[in-house]
């Protein structure tokens, strides 16, 4: 008898798709959101679980483990272009867990969900072995501000927003017992991209969106499937984060553009840009300060390269498996 | 240093409460589902975490876990006299679960979800050491159709729809290795009341609303002290399931009572309706084949009493802990 594990994760995927009956007021299963037709707008709606043993690094303070569950929940939101509406959380709590740690972890769940203007609505306790904690967070984009995974054509822009490799390196920095907190802060209190989905999602440039939390190979992969393109990305042109240089001039040994590319956890925004378009989207972002950087190209071509001076090769799919969704 | 256990379901809700910050388009909590203001409607959120050791009988096959997930959600939505728009999952899956295992689960889930008009749009799965399963349901209703949990009255009649006690009668024969399918149905694959909760909604008669999923005592308990009133309940008003009568036909040790007050699972409604409407009330809903059962009243005094007879006592609060929801 197969077993999970035999199957695959993509298997296992196609395999929920196969058996779940298509709603007539849903666009269907495989976007960062699933979204809801309310009219005029769509509903987003998105979930997340984390369990202690395999998704939660051992450094991370409950007060982070509560930031992270909701900040992780609105990046998908973020990534549609949509304004959240609320959270509700379940939480799966053993006995002999302190009353200060629980406290700590919802105070850490409404820091965040405040800082982005949005409050938890309500939830569910339960008694567990391990602590689980499950997110959910809705929100509402109209219609025609809603950014897709589907619809990169070849010619547009790749551009991401923010940094790279913020999240490689605080990993990296709390392994190697490095007492900058700057170096991890990033990593364990990531910060949803809302007010840059916004932006993008008002210029009506962007043909496809997603998250890189599952990095930015991972993402690219994604999009690749999904619109059935190539891209072309520049090494050189990747935005690398100031936390990573720092841990780069502590480690010769660390390759920067590795975790920059591969890396989970870094919650931007990938999107392609119509290339007429990226001029000014870029322009009207950098006046709300936000950055958004050209990496490459989309291509007719199917496959993913990776241009690095005169060098050319074919980008690794390779998602750090403790951070990747297996989303459905 | 206090832990979880310590400070008890109510406290640690309290706690959680008293963290949270109050949105302005919310209720805020403590309903059965979340409540968002969408202009004309609310948009309904509900969400249930079920853990493999704690939550989940062994006897429930993956089919029957599947829709029991959905179905526990939706009648949170059902409660609250709401439309359900969709639900999201999250599984947490042990690698050594198998292929038809999870198969199964997926075909029980969106069946739950197709058969009560509605569908599974998006999910996530991770890896875990026990099978952790959350649902998040969501759905609208009308403002002025709403079913809060506040606003019961003293002098309203107190009320329940369809029978009670059939889950903990599939329970004992589950227990006492009976066979016929009949006596556990109930108790494995419950029936969210959605046309019940839509029907009671419409008439505009209905004061307070809450699903019974807790247990009849559970649920009065928790009526009682959000709206700070009493009751009086008769006991032999109470509409016993046949599935009760079979079980203590074979079983004369068995209080039916004691299951139908107490017993956590029975997915059914409980309402107090105005007085004078509640005739009116239970005619249409009879027309659509649906029974409502006065059970009692609401009364000034805060006690909750249970009349058997010209006996009279104070009715326990003792919902079976393993199916109540510690819900924020």
């Amino acid at each position: 008898m197969k077993n999970l594990a035999d199957l695959g994760e993509r298997a296992a995927i196609r395999c929920i798709r196969e058996i779940l009956t298509k709603g007539t007021n849903s666009k269907g299963i495989g976007d960062d959101c699933a979204t809801i037709d309310l009219g005029k707008e769509y509903l987003l709606v998105t979930t997340d679980m984390m369990y202690q043993r395999t998704h939660i690094p051992v450094q991370m303070t409950p007060y982070q483990m509560g930031w992270f569950l909701v900040a992780s929940n609105l990046s998908d939101i973020a990534a549609k272009g949509g304004t959240p509406l609320g959270l509700v959380l379940s939480f799966g709590f053993p006995k002999k867990i302190s009353v200060q740690f629980f406290k700590e972890l919802i105070k850490g769940a409404d820091a965040c969900a405040v800082s982005f203007d949005t409050t938890i609505v309500g939830g569910d306790t339960k008694e567990t072995q391990e602590i689980t904690l499950c997110g959910t967070a809705f929100g509402t984009v109209k219609k025609d501000e809603f950014m897709s995974r589907t619809g990169a054509q070849p010619g547009d822009v790749v551009a991401v927003t923010g940094t790279l490799g913020k999240a490689g390196a605080g990993y990296y920095a709390l392994k190697r017992h490095y007492s900058e907190k700057k170096l991890f802060k990033a990593f364990l209190e990531p910060v949803p991209k809302l007010k840059e989905g916004r932006l993008l999602a008002k210029q009506h440039s962007v043909r496809s969106s997603i998250d890189i939390s599952d990095g930015l190979s991972a993402s690219l992969y994604e999009l690749h499937e999904i619109n059935n393109v190539g891209f072309e990305i520049q090494q050189s042109a990747l935005p690398l984060a100031s936390e990573l240089c720092l841990l780069v001039a502590k480690n010769h040994d660390i390759d920067p553009y590795s975790l920059a590319l591969h890396f989970g956890g870094d919650y931007e925004l990938l999107v392609t840009v119509s290339a007429e378009a990226i001029e000014k989207t870029q322009k009207t972002l950098r006046k709300h300060g936000v950055d958004l950087r050209v990496i490459g190209t989309v291509t007719k071509k199917k496959n993913i390269v990776l241009l690095d001076g005169a060098n050319k090769r074919i980008l690794e799919n390779k998602g750090y498996e403790h951070f990747k969704k297996h989303r459905f």
